[in-house]
């Protein structure tokens, strides 16, 4: 199975503490601050191995500078199937809330985005296989550990996705500035599925045409639009907070 | 007078729209795409000076890895004194809008909020002095020109800057976990200035006293926290739905 590395002291704590299988946890010798003994005593609890190795190894064994002393090497992330995710608001007999990521190539946005997600208590992410980034060792670490926690699908085709998705009730909203009402005055209560597009170009036409409606953000200076991650973090928020005022 | 870089297309484009003084602008050579054409037509309008390079020399010459094949040399970035953000505020007869950083040391946070504060029409951002990120290259890129815009007043000591602004009629609202109250309970219209605490640690003591009240943002998830671009964000969109709806 192919490995991956789950990067700084926050993300091995969280996939420690989520079971995460972890084939075995490197430290940089000398490192002894307090996270990191924090750490050793968790992996020796869990009896995951434990390797002191020089810092020097551990950067080039790191994929991202922010190792902070502290690289575990666990089996590759597993994607999930959008069965999977509408299975875990029923089971939790919550109003399906999804999220659809249209090309998103940038692992910064895609890992914040899921960090977001899980504190709003999204079910799931849904990205393309095609013109997406996937689960890497920084999306892992930009999530702050929400890698552990919400399903991501992979899928072949968005659209076939989102009919899916209309035929289990789900409401369908496009993030675009070409929206006509602004996203807080929609009712966003109910289940729903929010489309954010890619940062440069947007949500593409085809998929925003197979939306139920479009919101815009608005955008009261001259800079024209938002990060993705942010955008889609202001949407999220609007959905608790309808949901909790309901 | 120092000079400083704004690298990357969108970047330097804001920053030739907004009349920034500009010392010469690096194109590489053979670079033809859209953009760049853009640019190169703005340039020669505007009577700025042109220079093709190498792409390597670019490369040293440039902070990031995403300067797209142009970097435009400029005078440093000037800050604002507190009293100019009040001042744009009164100027166009608004409640006055105030974001402060309480040690935010990333500056993809610094520039990420710096965007979402133009978009929302924050009137400025106020830094301390000392354990702060500046106005860096990274966060002029990350504010997509927002940095052009937004002005940003770094001040010695956050707990006076406070004391000055409740004096002016503000209400001074801190995001804490420690709130009691979810953000979106509260009545956010009104003047107002916003803190925003450091990434790992949140809003030190002390600021946090001088707070007129915290607000929480609900977490529904594992993850116990969120990155402070988002959280600002999150926070800044509801003070820009409660007073349109006000």
């Amino acid at each position: 199975m192919a490995n991956d590395k789950i990067e700084g002291r926050n993300p091995v704590i969280e996939a420690i503490k989520s079971g995460r299988e972890i084939d075995k946890i490197l430290v940089a010798k000398g490192t002894k601050e307090g996270s990191i003994n924090k750490i050793i005593g968790m992996a020796k609890d869990s009896g995951i191995m434990l390797q002191y190795v020089e810092r020097q190894k551990l950067n080039e064994v790191a994929e991202s500078n922010n190792h902070q002393g502290v690289v575990a090497l666990v089996a590759a992330y597993k994607y999930s199937e959008l069965e999977d995710i509408l299975a875990i608001a029923k089971q939790k007999n919550e109003e399906p809330f999804v999220l659809i990521l249209d090309e998103i190539m940038d692992p910064h946005n895609l890992g914040s985005i899921m960090r977001t997600a899980d504190a709003v208590g999204a079910h799931g992410v849904v990205i393309p296989k095609r013109r997406s980034v996937g689960l890497t060792a920084t999306v892992a670490k930009t999530s702050a550990g929400a890698i552990e926690y919400v399903p991501v699908a992979k899928v072949s085709n968005i659209a076939q996705t989102i009919d899916k998705l209309k035929q289990e009730g789900l409401w369908v909203m496009g993030a675009d500035m070409s929206g006509e009402e602004d996203y807080f005055d929609r009712d966003l209560t109910g289940s729903i599925a929010l489309v954010i597009g890619s940062e440069g170009k947007g949500i593409s036409r085809l998929i925003k045409e197979k939306c139920d409606f479009l919101v815009k953000i608005p955008m009261a200076g001259r800079v024209t639009s938002l990060n993705a991650s942010v955008a889609a973090a202001t949407l999220m928020f609007e959905i608790v907070r309808q949901r909790k005022k309901k």
